[in-house]
């Protein structure tokens, strides 16, 4: 049985008037923030209200980078070089951390966002590019990534020696193989079936799915979404499940440096 | 007479495919470069590609943000707010650091770009706002900023306990109150009179205003255009006139920290 | 007493994924709509997707074009040269031509937005460019423009044949010089109030001003903001004061070609 | 042999203060241009000077649309949507018409940029939507495309009764099987090769491919590149064959409507 679990949440995903999510309900319920840097979403200043917004729930932040497709929501692939993919990260990760050293605080980890995460699972080179700003960017941030962590990027950051801290997903359905079955669009999510799936993840370190296979994980995480219209009783769920469970919701503690 | 002098120019002003200047023939002929962030030129590639060609020759870097308008560069005036000033800098500075740090480089200084610098030389409370960035960005950068340095910027920077660097321009006019006269189009320079300036400050510390008037200066900084059609030519006047006059060109040196 | 209104609100204000008001849920309730172009708000999917919404309920549409500040909503005034606003009104307005004409609809009237409103509105020599762009574009369209029509834009429209249409606002408070006092937050609207403001100018021609001052106005439209929480609500009472008032919600016909 | 060719070129590529290409130069040596439309490339005041520029050279416009990637310059491949491929392709042609009209000019065709082109060549459901945008668009714009028009789009285009107009490149290089070999950096071209090109072409109807095989193509126009270093030069002896070889140039002519 785990005796703890991280949960985290993407936020920071509103531009300029537009408002996307509840950061202000989701952050008391969170332990750690994945915070969108300005090119899939977020802004200036909407990176400098989340920033304090966590400071003051006392949540940790990691970078949330995504692809430079703000009309797309960074959700649709685009063909970029290593460099790019290398240069796109220094540069979001970059103005997160001086957001967040403004607040005297430091970078927790780093999230890919949407297509970011997807080319970034599969093309090597571009993982490896990545990999490479991450090793290089200090503090070293610890990669999030869905669990099971073996694709392109994890194991590039994994032989730089970078850490690599699987996630579980309670609002999206697994296909037999592990992969997320991920939906266009946002439907409200059954809030049972998100207590089950980490109640029995806590118990046995497997989820279900969509098949009714049972898949073994490995994963420190929890990922909540914030963007769907109950995202916020899922999260309680899943904090009041943990606290059943008698696991505690922490975030993952980086190794020492 | 002036023993010690820095040349800076603005650099890394190109955007995707479009380039500006020539960043590569300048470099060898300034000690300092003040590097475009991604808001009204640059993007994460050229900033690295930038920063790189910068190390390659010895250059020391400095931040150069500006306002959020790529299609007027800068150069258009908007009404922003003091969180907006404090947000842009602290995003656009945080991405540079971050290019500088993985080429192991640390930012030299800050000096705000067209519209921005107009915006902060006069609006007391975006002054303070972006001082208070720059302060709390660490290590904390000098401002480079257009002698006289008695504007709203350098004052409220001062007043944190920061340190301004003056800047001279061998390549605008001076009207007669010492505020220089910025020309819309770039022409070709003259580089006599860019020298004479040059030459006149190093041994009197004055320059001469469009009517003749010598006007006295507090500057330890010559800036140079990279982006006039003649740029080079100038850039290499000024560096054969340092030499005569037996000035060195050095960066800038921060204090202890 | 009025015999006819027009029933305005902007629309299309979402931009890629971020929602902006309800506009399926106001569009039965107003006789024309003012569709954002992509400079301020909306993009090509919006804008097309707004004009068959605008469509299906029968209502006609005109062009809200704004500044090149999708970060600031177009609500932060910009230093823009005469150029500049010429061509950014045939740019947005033709985009918006097109949408129409794909579907086989017309352009109704242009309303600038925001900040494009204000300096329109006190500056000339950008009022007699977008004039001058308005009447070169075929068919010429409608002026839309906050009563009462004296101002810069309307005066160098109307100096060349052009027709403006005045509006009244139910949800903005008038100064005692006419002048609509603007609100950076949106709060809930005070229905009654509205209702009121409605019935009075139906009546009498009139609207009454923060200190209680009766103000004339000449208005043939009432704008209600797609904003605000309660938005839904104050239109619905604008039309069922209307018909109780037995004036007939229409939208200005534009003079025979 | 052919009579007369038509010879375009891709113009308004600038963006803001960032310049691309030499139209003032190239355009007394074409017969049509290519317009950028503001998505990975031009803006609304470069638009509107290029479309001046082009009727003060007699030079019938046309439509250049791309994929909204400024940074990428529309050359990097992008997952869009039909809704999205059909939206795209109204707003910026709807942009430039309206940019035409007040010229008193109308659009002679249409012809997309880049990655834009590589998908609509390949996928057949965003070619379906662009060819509905098109027949829609009044009055329907001729397609123009690199020979052979074989491809998805043209296919579309044709179905719907619309005329596309075949070119020949003679700054690229064709395999064997007639595709375009397109290179990433920008070199020098060889202007005998372009011009002999040329020759066979009026002459045989015929292009040599790589690898010596005579590839025969069916093409009304010649498009010359504006963006390599030595462009006026082969624009300018491209002129030449035609008119040592007796060949017209003129633009192609619409159908009558």
């Amino acid at each position: 049985m785990r005796q703890q679990m991280d949960v985290n949440s993407d936020m920071g995903e509103s531009f300029g008037n537009w408002v996307m999510g509840n950061d202000a309900a989701l952050l008391p319920l969170v332990t750690t923030a994945n915070v969108a840097c300005g090119f899939h979403a977020g802004d200036p200043v909407t990176l400098l209200r989340t920033v304090r917004l966590a400071k003051q729930n006392g949540v940790v932040v990691g970078a949330h980078p995504g692809l430079p497709d703000l009309l797309g929501f960074g959700r649709r692939a685009m063909k970029i070089s290593p460099e790019d993919a290398y240069a796109y990260v220094v540069y979001q990760v970059g103005a997160l951390q001086a957001t967040l050293a403004v607040e005297g605080m430091r970078l927790h980890h780093v999230k890919p966002h949407g297509a970011f995460y997807s080319v970034l699972k599969a093309e090597k080179d571009l993982a490896e590019a990545v990999a490479e700003a991450l090793a290089l960017l200090s503090p070293e941030p610890m990669l999030y990534w869905p669990a099971p962590t073996d694709s392109a990027l994890p194991q590039a950051v994994r032989k730089r020696g970078g850490r690599v801290v699987g996630e579980i997903y309670v609002d999206l359905d697994y296909a037999p193989d592990c992969s997320l079955i991920i939906q266009r669009t946002k439907h409200c999510l059954d809030v049972a079936k998100a207590t089950a799936q980490v109640r029995r993840y806590i118990d046995t370190g497997e989820v279900l799915a969509q098949d009714g296979t049972a898949v073994s994980l490995d994963a420190e995480s929890v990922c909540v979404h914030g963007d769907g219209p109950n995202a916020v009783d899922v999260a309680r769920a899943v904090r009041r499940t943990l606290e059943e469970s008698g696991c505690l919701a922490e975030p993952v503690v980086a190794r020492a440096a």
